[in-house]
């Protein structure tokens, strides 16, 4: 049996009328996402499936239990030798009410304002565009090196920006 | 960053004529699925995007070079302790000449008979007829003991057999 570090993740993206949950990482020494905007997500625990660990993130981190839900793809990044395979997803539907969250300040934006404006990494301007445009499931590569993007592809094709 | 021990794979069935590529798992020492009946695939190596393995995979084990292909499902299992994640594909378009392949034989059956018949994993028959429906992307949870399928869940909704 080959074994291998991988850090496996997952990352969802929450909408209600045009807007998406966003995270604002600013609670968290070291994050490397520190001060950049994101969905709400983290990483597996030991056995969780892909949706386990999805679903218990939003739970811990919004406080909000997910009713309607979908896998929109699989994001695989790299920077030098650190690289990470994540779970992304959107949602649509939910019930519980919203907490505070130990990783950042939580915040309905404008979906528009999230794919043009706010500081995202900027791979993530890529899936959220793919999934603005309802594409149907993708792989998506993510290469990057220190913390510039430097390839993209998708299903395998690279992506010329 | 939070790190695990995590096996990654890939699994391919390769279709042709109503009959799956399976490889007859006979000739590597301690393969947990020695004398069973697998498309085929393996594990990642480092950094590795899910279609770079499969493609790989593809081509080592059976000379083909893929030309058309699509991730149907993503398979988190377990059995004690152990677990992985599974990138599962099918497969009608390749080039090449098929070779021989280290871990067993290569062998065209008829895809009935992979899916009634033939010694698989427990597990295995329940993606396999998943794909053969037709079914769109799914995560499937498949929960073994001792090698035995003690739980299945297909997005997070258990599977009664």
């Amino acid at each position: 049996m080959n074994k291998m570090e991988a850090e496996l993740t997952t990352l969802c993206y929450i909408e209600k009328d045009g807007k998406y949950l966003m995270l604002h990482r600013t609670k968290k020494e070291n994050d490397p996402s520190r001060d950049l905007w994101l969905g709400i997500g983290g990483h597996f625990e030991h056995g969780e499936s892909p949706e386990e660990c999805m679903l218990r993130e939003v739970k811990e981190e919004s406080g909000l239990s997910l009713t309607a839900w979908k896998l929109r793809g699989i994001v695989t990044f790299s920077d030098g030798d650190w690289f990470e395979y994540m779970f992304l997803y959107s949602a649509d539907g939910f019930t519980g009410e919203m907490t505070e969250c130990t990783e950042g300040e939580l915040v309905w934006v404008e979906k528009d304002k999230v794919i043009n404006d706010l500081p995202i990494w900027e791979g993530d301007r890529i899936f959220l565009r793919l999934m603005d445009d309802g594409e149907p499931f993708f792989s998506l590569r993510l290469k990057y090196e220190n913390r510039k993007l430097v390839y993209a592809a998708k299903d395998g094709i690279e992506i010329r920006r």
